[in-house]
């Protein structure tokens, strides 16, 4: 494959939005404080019951989940509510694979950028809407010791159902950060000593052949739209991954879980 | 991590299934041979037009679709059916992303193992029934130019739906072998030349230490279940991806494309 050289993006630190200084200490707009996340399937359910900072305000689980979360030493923190399958599935539509365990539970507190340490792997998503692939791709992040992921608060998943239970317990190990202009969060980043790149199809180089360093930020785009022109603008250079063959766009979870690859090992040395 | 010295599997070569002499030469056993593949969606209808191997029975399309197929020297080999986009809804449901396009088509045909060129890397799924996940496989399959995919005719999803529209028109390019027992299957291609590399958490060596060599198969199991005893034994080596976070399991389509890339590197040189 045809390597370019490696340029810095021309459209880096310009366009810059203006205004107040940058912070993301907001909220998610697009959950209802009252309403309960919903996790289900054994890895999701183990994870939060696992996890000291999860509240649980229900646990429903069939007999024999009951019996294999004892088998695994996991601690419940509140008494369960013992039910049949059926019940589970007449809550969650019958495609839901919930492996007999249903919790209701808090949102997790969300961490401002300010909050994150300046160290290792952090993912930027730029409105990546299906809740599948933001939850393989928190899956992946925690495969590859990612430290967070930042999203925007609107045109993003939330944090619960079919993105918790993608996310195979991942959810209670990658801190999800939600601001409202994803731009100034980038800028935030780049102000704690984040390095910034764009993943794109049209990127100036090969990732395996950029000088990467830590603290890295790796910004991924929907599929289709790919990132929008702002987000583009404040990566300090965009990064294509070669394909050899004849389609040249992976779905974004495949491209998040390679770059993390290519990214980590080189990092690593 | 800690790297394992490369060891072959001791379990391969021992299991082999017995009896008649390995061949693949079936049919799916699960598409009823009148009933039509459904396609979905921009990238995907756009590639089945654009092969020549795919009969269309019928198009669904929106004016503003077929403008664009025009618009894209897109050549439509038969009278499109002129409709409003919520015929296509009503036809696949209210979650599909059809983009004003919907056709119904044949089957590929499927071709045999022993019509395979030896040559390349393949793919062999085992037991992998989420079309989602076969359909994002089939998509980094095309983009890195694998020769084919090996699944099971049972407990497989259908080349249609779903898996189509996952594919993003990578259905077209990437021949799907169906076998009835893929034991048998993977002892054809090892006839035929192929290494067979099985990705397994507990793995031997890390596959980016691993010798490699074309022709190659990787195969990889469904999540949870992971690979079958008997495909296990039947594979030359076993071998991991080392994963340096939390979490130690990717999703299957996640870890299909980082074997990929770490395999086509490897052979490339």
């Amino acid at each position: 494959m045809a390597q370019k050289s490696w340029q810095p993006n021309p459209r880096a630190r310009r366009q810059r939005p203006k205004g107040r200084p940058a912070s993301s200490r907001f909220r998610p707009s697009g959950h209802e404080p009252d309403s309960p996340v919903l996790l289900y399937g054994w890895h999701t359910v183990k994870a939060a019951l696992e996890n000291p900072a999860r509240r649980i305000r229900r646990l429903l689980t069939t007999e024999n989940a009951l019996r294999r979360l004892a088998d695994d030493g996991v601690t419940v923190p509140i008494k369960p509510e013992l039910v049949r399958p059926d019940v589970i599935d007449a809550r969650l539509g019958p495609d839901a694979v919930h492996q007999g365990l249903l919790a209701e539970a808090d949102p997790l507190p969300v961490p401002s950028i300010s909050e994150l340490a300046s160290e290792g792997i952090v993912l930027v998503l730029d409105q990546i809407t299906d809740p599948h692939n933001v939850g393989a791709i928190l899956r992946s992040a925690a495969a590859f010791a990612v430290k967070a992921i930042i999203t925007t608060a609107r045109h993003s998943p939330e944090a619960t159902g079919v993105l918790a239970k993608s996310a195979s317990g991942a959810l209670e190990l990658v801190p999800l950060v939600t601001v409202q202009n994803l731009a100034r969060g980038m800028e935030e980043l780049r102000q704690h000593g984040f390095l910034l790149i764009g993943l794109d199809s049209g990127g100036d180089s090969d990732l395996a052949d950029v000088a990467l360093r830590a603290p890295l930020a790796l910004v991924f785009g929907a599929e289709g739209k790919g990132l929008r022109q702002l987000t583009r603008a404040t990566c300090d250079y965009l990064s294509r991954i070669d394909l050899p063959g004849q389609i040249k766009s992976l779905n974004v979870s495949n491209a998040a879980v390679l770059g993390l690859y290519v990214a980590s090992r080189r990092l690593r040395g």
